[in-house]
């Protein structure tokens, strides 16, 4: 489809004078598919926040260091404060059956308002972790705040926490330490609203000059 | 699948005591799917490096504003080093059809050799701009640098640019500003080495409280 179509060159004016709408949806799919997670958290009075992101990203395993960033803190944004007063958070993965439950707390419900409640989610206090973590997903991890970081260029906000509790189905847990995404069903996102499921079709060697590459899972599959 | 498998918990500790390889391949799923991306860069001496990368992430709009992490500057990185010489990369989606040749790119290649001979990619100038772009990658950027911030936690660098070119097939450019990343066979990543092609399932609209969300994609393949 793509091979027989115009190539669009589109530049840094173009942007500039864009239709802002269609900016945000354009530069928000440029990156290619990304994540589906839900943050999880709890102000100071005990009320419980969710929030999507597409943001979360691996930035070191030991110390397992995640990050995921936050628009400017010029508008009050609850998981950003409920974070910075007592510091501890979940990211729990979003799987296939509750994809319109995980988009709707995008939606901006008032500070006394749960979005667990008001998008159909359970929360799930374990043990004496502050943070709620959201029942319906099969992966979910306990999370310490560490850092931010305030990129100069936009006053978007990155926020790096370390990994205190994983939790998930043992099953999906492979010989080598790969989670199976693709068995219990997580989705990733485009854009602002586009949700796709996901098949995997390799599994690579590491990577070394000179070596071929053999694809494991098409191997696994064929064997 | 996973809802009958008995749920494992993982500690910081446990995770402190694990296998090196397996906690590598284990906190590099936890995310959840990544994009595919190679960055295209150009020492002084005008030798190409093409590296992938999964940890694009977008940063904001307006300006347009993506990052990425690289690995602590102990070890050489040439894609590093040749962004901070000259100031330009370039990023370049992977499509199911060379997701092999992508991936042999993160093989630890001689200095002195260009990774896109070593994989068997096209290297593609376009104009004055001083990185090369992928010719067979269908979604790419041109990219200026502009900040970078170290992870004080573990050394990690995160690099931050502005997009200053855009190009991609005219067909794949949606009417609100999407890009149709199905259209050109975009994969995802999970872990290090695993690979995934996706279908999308919904495209919502923007979530408001009270409003109930509509599928506009599951709609439109009705109609």
């Amino acid at each position: 489809m793509s091979t027989t179509s115009e190539i669009k060159v589109i530049t840094k004016e173009n942007l500039r004078n864009m239709d802002k709408i269609f900016r945000l949806n354009l530069i928000n799919s440029i990156t290619g598919y990304k994540s589906a997670n839900l943050i999880g958290t709890c102000s100071d009075k005990r009320i419980s926040n969710l929030s999507i992101i597409s943001s979360a990203i691996h930035l070191g395993s030991y110390p397992a260091l995640l990050g995921f960033m936050l628009r400017p803190a010029s508008v009050p944004r609850h998981t950003y404060i409920n974070i910075k007063e007592n510091g501890f958070y979940t990211i729990n993965h979003v799987h296939k059956n509750f994809i319109e439950k995980a988009h709707y707390t995008s939606a901006k419900f008032e500070q006394n308002i749960s979005e667990f409640e008001a998008c159909g989610l359970t929360e799930e206090f374990r043990g004496d972790f502050y943070a709620p973590f959201v029942k319906e997903s099969s992966i979910k991890m306990g999370m310490h705040f560490l850092e931010e970081y305030t990129i100069k260029a936009n006053n978007t906000i990155m926020i790096v926490g370390e990994v205190v509790s994983l939790l998930l189905p043992e099953n999906i847990l492979q010989a080598e330490g790969d989670i199976d995404l693709n068995a219990v069903d997580d989705v990733c996102i485009s854009g602002l609203n586009n949700y796709h499921e996901v098949k995997q079709i390799a599994a690579f060697n590491y990577s070394r000059p000179g070596q071929p590459l053999v694809n494991n899972f098409e191997k696994s599959k064929n064997d």
